[in-house]
């Protein structure tokens, strides 16, 4: 008798993406006549840099000609013309040396951070800030990490750090023992970053403890801040005790091209029951190589292009009209009456939600009252109840157009 | 302290490939004089079909446009596009009724194979071939599926089933109980295919005893028998019991470009521990909305073009003169005086090692001696000591070359 993962059924709900998804399509059903404009779910609008769709095309033309084809990527963990111009490019132009054989490319940082806690124990303690991408939590839920939730939708086992208002959006370090810690900075879902100083407080602790951070950078390209460090390793000692994710989906406009890649450093170290070291490095090369088979010859050619002259002039021109929406945003619901966080070096402004409704109320008042699309902070945990979630990666003119339905929304 | 996932350190060695791309560096570093010509990893050589490349490069000028440019793919399961292709090209055509809503597009069959099992609970007993494609079987031990290896590398807890020339390579229906049966036809490494009474057998041991089959048809393009089915859902009452993975990796070439999808049928039951039936589509398509992100949308058009009649026959063509290799290698090694099986529906062409040396010396014999590579058959399983693999996935001229350098081997 075939057994189902029994850790599936305690997970809440669905995804929180999907659930927005189905109750968006059940308005538009409803309302067909309606134009809904969504500041939601985190998908780019701008089209690929010229210097990404030449690349792929010349890439596809490659792939057609028997002299010039390729078939897997050896190993599958990156060609590496990719792996060099994201040594270069990422990372010693900030001062820090990685290895090539520490740059895993993939196909999406969702499916790293999601796989990554495969390679780690089942007893682990693991601690997620509080509100959280769920992708962190929901896997380790699935992994049988974690206990049933409770009301609020908290499992048991996890260590969650509130992050609100009142602290800054700043987790504080926990008390409790914890083995692996998820930091994602600049933060999905409050905007906020971290500076050196926070950063280093965290590898500090893990050194002291001997855990393990997992360091989500997926937003690095929007720091505006030249003092706010975009990779963890720029952090003395991050090496021994910290895993990067990097993606190209909101960097490159790659959400429908998927390409990211994680740094597992040859220094990290993890340990066995008995307290034995154990390098974590080959043994995410043998989670890859064995689950995994490399991202297309043509996705890595268009990332590659990302880092030529042209390509990086290219895509920093897109990052400047989604800041310049997330200025616009920031500023526009302020003078609204709305207290507004992140936006700055982050492409997420987090809204208290008015008058104290719910995240979930406010985003079907949003949807139902102004045809409106955002993310209710409750779906990223109890904390983020009565915050809600946009993203400046809508067209100028629907931004536009989204503050002008703020302005007349009735809450 | 960051506890691994102590599983890992039960894996036996490297992942065969990535073994046998060590070896064959080694020896290129000390004879770089010398060309290796390599019948092994089962890599593809022919280029992309004209269609999918001109469908490449049409989608990649669509994502340079902002009102044609795609993001992410809704859900990750798939663009309605491609389901539909495989719903009428690979199923309809053949009397099978599959849903939309049953295909999971993903970037490849080893990835699903390989991650299939994580829906389901650490208790079930699994069933493989011996020999078997290794991912089935590490995938599970990286999960606690499974003991330790034995001394010929076998897993506790898993359930072996031999297959011989002693068999014909027909696995024989397990008298253990057993939960979860892999099985793979036009079976990887050892050619043979199975007939639907064959299949009958295993959905009928699978209905009475409620286990769930995993059905890897990667290969199907390669029948060539009217007979043979190309599908497990050809047999009455499968949906209720058999997953089915599918890929475009040998099929179109894809090896390079990443597509595959799988069927998780509606009717599909698991269990929980204490016998409640359970859906198991829904359970998969969690998995995959919380740890997968969809395939590029460029892919997609890409496998979509297979499905036109433009594609279709270009395929046909290049899986012409792969066959047309195989029925050459097991031609001429039969002349040679050596014993081959497989090569007629199937791109692999699975030999016994002559004069009864084991298959890694008949590897090391190869490579040293004529500079060829192939599989060591000990590599997918205890009962393939004494057989090696060849595929027909070469050059043509190459294998001409290869067949040439095999009449000088001296074993």
């Amino acid at each position: 008798m075939a057994l189902i993962n029994e850790n599936f059924l305690k997970l809440k709900a669905g995804y929180l993406f999907p659930e927005i998804g189905r109750r968006v399509r059940a308005y538009k059903q409803q309302n067909p006549d309606k134009k809904v404009i969504s500041l939601g779910i985190g998908d780019v609008t701008q089209p690929l840099a010229p210097a990404v769709v030449e690349a792929m095309k010349a890439a596809s033309d490659e792939m057609g000609k028997i002299e010039t084809f390729h078939g897997y990527d050896d190993g599958g963990t990156g060609y590496e013309f990719l792996r060099k111009a994201i040594q270069h490019g990422d990372f010693q132009s900030r001062g820090v040396e990685i290895g090539l054989d520490e740059i895993f490319v993939s196909d999406g940082a969702k499916c790293d951070t999601g796989n990554l806690q495969e390679i780690f124990g089942i007893d682990n303690v693991i601690a997620v800030t509080d509100p959280v991408y769920p992708v962190y939590v929901d896997t380790n839920v699935m992994a049988g990490r974690t206990g049933d939730a409770d009301e609020k939708g908290r499992y048991g086992k996890i260590v969650y750090m509130p992050c609100t208002a009142e602290n800054n959006f700043t987790p504080v370090l926990p008390k409790e023992k914890v083995d692996i810690v998820y930091l994602c900075f600049p933060n999905n879902p409050t905007g906020t970053v971290a500076t050196k100083e926070d950063l280093k407080k965290w590898v500090d602790f893990a050194r002291e403890t001997k855990a393990i951070i997992l360091f989500d950078a997926a937003y690095e390209a929007f720091i505006t801040d030249a003092s706010i460090p975009h990779s963890i390793y720029e952090i003395e000692g991050a090496k021994e005790v910290a895993i990067e994710f990097r993606s190209y989906s909101k960097t490159a406009g790659f959400t429908g091209v998927r390409c990211a890649y994680t740094v597992v450093p040859k220094e990290l170290i993890g340990y066995t029951k008995d307290g034995k070291a154990v390098d974590v490095n080959p043994i995410w090369n043998r989670r890859q190589s064995t689950k995994f088979n490399g991202v297309s010859y043509i996705t890595q050619r268009a990332a590659a292009a990302i880092y030529t002259p042209q390509g990086q002039k290219q895509i920093k021109d897109i990052i400047a009209i989604y800041m310049n929406n997330a200025k616009t945003i920031c500023k526009e619901l302020a003078a609204l009456g709305y207290t507004v966080y992140g936006g700055v070096n982050a492409p997420y402004i987090w809204m208290k939600t008015p008058k104290g409704v719910s995240s979930w109320e406010f985003f079907d008042k949003l949807l139902n009252g102004v045809q409106l699309v955002g993310t209710p902070g409750a779906g990223f945990g109890a904390s983020g109840e009565g915050y809600f979630r946009l993203t400046a990666f809508g067209k100028p003119e629907d931004v536009k157009e989204a503050l002008a339905r703020f302005a007349k929304l009735k809450v």
